[in-house]
């Protein structure tokens, strides 16, 4: 039998109205590609109520503690970084020693990201731009912040910057299988020897 | 000698203007507690330039790796959610298995600062309120997404909802004073074994 490696799929579509489509179209590209998606929206919580944020959250971590590694949709929710869900996931993934694929569906970096939305200056007297708070904003050229891309970038599989059209930013899966394409090239190695068994298998 | 654990100071303070200053008073709360705080902020990175994001995203991770423990600011930042650079750190010591303690220094639930701060409808065909892009927002009563209020939770230690005037939100530690009352908790055993020992060499 093919074993086919489990990928678990984080971004804040399980928050979208059509969280269901969305999964489903992720996970028939994963098995197009030889793996098996695990989508949070999946977890059979029953009716929301007093409690459901732990149910969800275990559902969450045995799924995160069965797969082999991560895709982590990093595009900006509800302001100009990522879903704080997804990062603490990805973090969790990552300390767990899995490997981490992220993409952003926003290219541009986080400081002209800031510029744009919020009201922000120059310090010219430390030589960098600051938020309304006076806090600095990085500016390294990353989309977010260092620490999600820096991890990756380690990890050998820096964050994909794919752009599409804004209404479409929760729905597009172009970076997701940009992601996907990484998952196959690093899988490689295991999936090209199952291949050649099953091969033989079926040649006998 | 008395061992003092380790805490990771982890928080948006990093890019506050007083940061080194924020980072020697959470430093000497936690020495009057027994504890050694480890701030990033005192990573000697040199002239900020290509590449120092890597370096600055080591010099963390090699304190994550160092520390016993990790306090969390989980303050909105930028928005409606905690920084992502340190949800993706809670996420790395929880996994480490290193024991979380969090707090906010905004205490108010995270849908009711929503529907203050952004356009947010009730989609009442799905009984849920739901932000600009029609995203379901979560209505469970937590100041933050789900997955870091939950974590802290199951870990025993849910997260310190403080409130403090909107213009201190970065710098009072009246919330940190409480994660570090409950680390003293957490490890209380440990440095009541300690404390004997140590009065006992005191006495010969």
């Amino acid at each position: 039998m093919r074993i086919r490696p489990k990928i678990y799929l984080a971004g804040p579509e399980v928050f979208h109205a059509d969280a269901g489509d969305i999964g489903r179209r992720k996970k028939d590209l994963c098995a197009g590609c030889g793996f098996e998606g695990l989508d949070p929206a999946d977890a059979e919580i029953g009716p929301l109520g007093e409690g459901c944020d732990r149910l969800i959250y275990r559902a969450n971590m045995r799924m995160i503690g069965e797969a082999d590694c991560g895709i982590f949709n990093l595009t900006p929710f509800r302001g100009p970084s990522a879903d704080v869900g997804t990062a603490f996931e990805l973090g969790v993934l990552f300390a767990l020693g899995k490997p981490c694929f992220a993409y952003s569906n926003d290219s541009e970096p986080l400081l002209a990201r800031l510029r744009r939305e919020q009201c922000v200056a120059f310090d010219a007297t430390k030589s960098r731009w600051v938020d309304a708070h006076g806090m600095a904003i990085e500016d390294f050229g990353n989309v977010d912040n260092l620490m999600l891309e820096a991890c990756l970038a380690e990890q050998g599989y820096p964050i994909v910057r794919w752009q599409c059209r804004s209404k479409q930013r929760f729905t597009d899966l172009g970076g997701f299988q940009a992601c996907l394409d990484l998952a196959v090239r690093h899988f490689s190695a295991t999936l090209v020897a199952e291949t050649v068994t099953a091969d033989v298998d079926a040649s006998i």
